[in-house]
């Protein structure tokens, strides 16, 4: 027995699912204890916009160490945090007239959405939330009642009040989907917000993704995502979206709402924000928002994280003009041309996405649990998501060499074509 | 305007009370941009139990980068990952015949208490928690259920409910607290837990800390620790330990409760355990909770993080003999006779604390933020915690040298003494 | 000042719309103390469906009393309840095949809904409801949080939750509702209660009227109700109907669902099942659900009502035959041709009903609070119902004679017409 | 298999304990169809404080109908509620100088109590209440939370939250009880909720009966009780009395805490108010209070009863003068000194009570449950209260004649020694 086995919790995932043990990784590599290379389609989960192990963030890191900067310092003032936080604003918010502030809390997206469902709730003394199905935004009590999927729901173990969910409103609707999304869903939403007998209050805020990561790939139409918008304008609710996985450059612009026509009160970021895993979550904050928070009124010991600061600010380079988001968007192209294919081979089969994620939904968990198996026999790390796990994600670092990405997609389509011939 | 004051949420805390940008840290030690030094009594609010840039966890992690060891693998299987575990297994858990599992979880303290009162709701089919008044544990909606402090309650937008808060059992009870804590406290709640027309269901879990140490240096008494152990197993309630602030050596012992005579079913850890700041969130699950969990149940992205396995791996060499816990009992009794001139001199301070953690009460929030400052400008960080900040929490790097030590508690009896001049 | 104002509730509602004391009544007529005669066509908010004071249940009642019959009796056995139970057995359950268990509990219409929902999330194991749009359930906190109408949903003064409304299926849609009612959403809602990635929990119940009195004389679409009756079976839902404002003959058949193809699990019932206003409650449950309730589970000090039992088995003569529902239907087409010229007159006039119970849609509040005052005036009473009291409530006595009818529907048209002159 | 057994619900309880059905009634005594006499120590659970078919009530009821009053009249004026409200207010508020406004609600106790919680919450914007062990407030969501016992409480099928439950302070504490009662239990809770760091909110009300009547008939101490009331004021919470089973003279004072040296901000009263069993319920409501309502925002159907207005007007008759309260007390004493020797015999029995009630604490349900089946069988009706059954509640009209209070006494004695002695 491993110790993993005889001493992790019963509660580990993916290392059942990829039962090896990894010891190094580089950009879109890992690599395991017996010297297997596997190209990366996953990305941990989302975090590695910019490569395993990035050379410039590693480098400065390395020399922040060196130099004895300060590692830990929960929310106090340091050159590295400085930094960061004008760069961000230099690079990001400020050519985009955002004069959100930027709030630091604990470095997991669930305690972005939390803040940002707190600072909603005391801003508008409301109580209730409106979420949208398939929404993941993480597992603590506060952002666990606004995560759909019914097989993290059923862990809490109290009852998930306070969010009413609605049918999210994809581009495409999925076969078979009849949820009644889309703008006359959200039309008839809106009167029975404005009806004061519906017997639904008005919510203290909109939380959703703009793309769906783990409810399965699903893109928001970007008129649905304008009504919505309206809608929480109209409603005086506060508009939060969770760009904690889909930001970061990885739709092919910096976040994921920048040719959406909107523009959030609030916006929750994680996992790619700190550069190369090095954990970090923030929020954006409208400041007539913020203006409602009282000092340490929200706190958490790691919100201070300065190596993650120094890898984020590094991360932030790839933005200084449009080539890296050009690159995303060639990649995506390539991508799409790979898949198309097995499109017109399996009608079942459906490929959602934008920029470098794409989901392909292979209409049953049975079946893409089997391609998940087969690209790893071959070297290609890939995971599943969506509803039962239906969905194959595609989220390679933006950064993976186009030969990589290209073998990834040839074990990828190979190792479709097999589960489906197989199942045929 | 620096980019704090332009950008930064107004949540800010601590930026407030040092209003200076530090630069560079090495254990005891900060160092700001104008290079004026000063001794840290703080520890970044407990996580620096082995100092600030801790050479060897510096020398590791550079190692690990310079090797391309993975960094961020989620709950893959990494080799860091399993060093971590089995050193952990072999030096702490194995020594005190622990069978508990390993459960990692989003690296803050508040997501491993999410996930303790997750379980012991799931596996006892019951709802509501006990917990303690000055109880500190985390600010996302769950554990912000069982924090008392209502500054931070208040700020939850929605009722905070399934957590019953009772009296902590003080070793010695603060003057004028009157709650009525103690044994015979204990009594009369184990006779209503018992009655069925109490009104009070029985728990799912008993949670709480040994010291109360954001509460205001709270030491529990053991008798009452041992009597708490004792109704949560009549009761069949899952007793859980937040050992975040005080583990990892902080008392003299590796876990806080190592000499209290109580095995908790569920040891909440986080801060210390990653080394230095480097964020790391773990819960130590008995074996027959823990097969409670199905896999994924509970997630997190920031839950693989290599770099605090390898400094955390480190850090539990200061456990591999006694050496390290005799030298923080040794400058345990350093600064208690430091601080006892103070109480003579005024009988309305107070002195509590163990191994390393002290609390000087100072009976109002106004004389503490005024010590606070005064310390800060001759060159002490040392904060203030408890009801109103009327306490000064001492909680220096487990590592630091005698003569940091003795400095700052010359900085630390002179600015008190200064303030209850001015008082006087 | 009267005792009123000096001493009754600022509460208060209709003594303020009707500012009269009134002391004598008799089947559709109240007199007030100047000896004013005014027509009745509210009938004690759809309670008086055999008239005030109808004189077979007050001899049945005198006699009663007279012969010292156990007027008060908790759930003992008594020779009057047993005569009721068993009248109600012969002619209304037995003829439809209703196995049916009788439940009494406190007599007021949200006791009923309280305990019905109590038993359906016991029986189930879940939490949630599904409740409509303008539904109207009762004033206590289980029932209220079925209430739709947030006029009432704000006084609770805590959060309501485990009720999710969603829009009423009306035969005819209000012009203007926009609500997205009917069988289409029907299916979406169908879809996203078995999609387990919706956020949405199954139901322990689904709970409505056929039709929505206190909301507006919203009358159900016979294929939605088949159609919620249909969703309730496939999701393993209780289906509660909510017939105590339009149960016992209001609609022209005993029960409302009568004909329209639906057989509830739970029926409650209140207001006419007493015979004069004599206070009763009851549910009508099935055998399979009743037996998860254990003795006493839910008790109430007016179960026993033996006055009610008295009248309520007088009441039921009213159905030993059809002659009664025969004359209901006739008084119908009498309203209805009497109204129809109104709305010839005026567009944005709306009339919707069945049986005895009708509402004309004023389309504001202002003016049906105008006919309200002007019918009082010249001695008629009606009420308003629905958002904002936009709808003129007509559910006279089913016993008023045809000349109170025609003499009311006269005051009712005139009244209407000159309000809507003098907006013109 | 009678119409019960076939159609009754199985929640039914007491026709179970007393499996006979009753035909009559008169003062003190019931009649079943066989024509066996029972004497009546239960009083429908305190309903009857003025016997069953009060001849003085059934007259003037009878009177009412023969005249064609008003029966039903939700919250519209009638002659029968002028005279109602005038009545109690010169007889009862007047001579306590109490500024109470008078509300009516649905009418049983449970919605007084829902009445009196909604309004303590709306006026103090706080939504936690105070009540206690043992205490008994009703079957209805919001009261339901608020009852302690839980049996009643599991039937719920959802979490009831918002009330928090002390240990009751009681008069002589119960052998064995050790909740921590009194009034040294009292300033502990004073300080904790004074306490910023309790984790407990202030509440919005703070609910108790003086005597717990269904929670075992545990009678208040005189300086807990002031002290509760002090504790209110202090906290700026609403004091609600529920006084529905001993209120109405039940004490030997017209409202249980007229010796009590307190005044509560709301009564609720129900039960007795009535007079015979003809349904009411009612709150005293401070005007400071009451004028948070809105009209129209807490309803109920028949919160106009009025043959309860004029039944209980007449039971106010009662307390023109202090006959019938000195005429309780002297009962008092006889029920005292018959049942004194069964306390001498058995020291494992306790007794409990003032006025007209009294409880004899068997020490367990068996016990008592046996009393109660060896009393119906010698003809008296009394019924088991408490945890578990375990007091024998002595609540007979107020108006027994003597001879059948020691009538019910003497079997009852007996029955008691009969089944200790076979205990034995």
């Amino acid at each position: 027995m491993t110790i993993f086995e005889q001493r992790e919790s019963n509660v580990r995932g993916y290392s059942r699912v990829y039962p090896v043990t990894f010891t190094t990784a580089k950009n879109a590599r890992q690599t395991d204890d017996t010297g297997k290379e596997y190209i990366d389609f996953f990305a941990g989960a989302g975090v590695l916009n910019f490569g395993h192990n990035n050379e410039a963030m590693i480098n400065a890191m390395i020399d922040y160490m060196k130099n004895d900067g300060v590692l830990h310092s929960l929310d106090m003032q340091t050159s590295a945090k400085a930094e960061f936080m004008q760069t961000f604003t230099d690079l990001i918010l400020e050519p985009r007239n955002m004069s959100h502030r930027i709030q630091f809390m604990g470095p997991t997206g669930t305690n972005a959405v939390e803040a940002a469902m707190k600072i909603a709730r005391r801003a508008t003394g409301r109580t209730e939330i409106l979420a949208f199905s398939q929404g993941f935004h993480g597992m603590t009590l506060g952002s666990l009642a606004a995560t759909a999927n019914e097989y993290f729901r059923n862990a809490s173990g109290v009852p998930l009040n306070h969010v009413r969910h609605e049918a999210f409103g994809c581009e495409v609707p999925c076969s078979g989907c009849n949820q009644g999304c889309g703008l006359e869903a959200l039309d008839h939403l809106r009167a029975r917000y404005l009806n004061t007998s519906s017997g639904m209050a008005k919510p203290a805020a909109i939380l959703l993704e703009t793309i769906q990561a783990e409810g399965g790939v699903n893109v928001a139409g970007k008129e649905w995502m304008k009504g919505v918008a309206a809608l929480a304008k109209e409603l005086g609710a506060v508009l939060i979206i969770d760009d904690i996985q889909v930001g970061c450059g990885r739709t092919g612009n910096y976040f994921s709402f920048d040719d959406l026509g909107v523009m959030p009160d609030i916006v929750c970021m994680a996992k790619g924000i700190g550069g190369i895993g090095t954990p970090m979550a923030m929020n954006l904050v409208h400041p007539e928002l913020d203006k409602h928070w009282s000092p340490g009124e929200h706190t958490g010991t790691f919100r201070g994280q300065n190596l993650s600061f120094v890898a984020g600010k590094v991360a932030l380079d790839y933005f200084r003009n449009d080539d890296f988001m050009k690159e995303v968007k060639d990649k995506s192209v390539l991508v799409d041309q790979y898949l198309q294919p097995l499109l017109h081979a399996d009608k079942s089969l459906q490929l959602r996405g934008k920029g470098m994620i794409f989901g392909l939904d292979m209409g049953s968990g049975e079946r893409s649990a089997a391609v998940v198996q087969e690209c790893f026999k071959k070297g290609l790390i890939i995971a599943a998501c969506g509803t039962g796990g239906k969905v194959l994600k595609i989220i390679p670092p933006l950064t993976i060499p186009k030969s990589d990405l290209i073998a990834g997609l040839e074990i990828l389509t190979e190792s479709v074509r097999s589960v489906m011939e197989k199942a045929a």
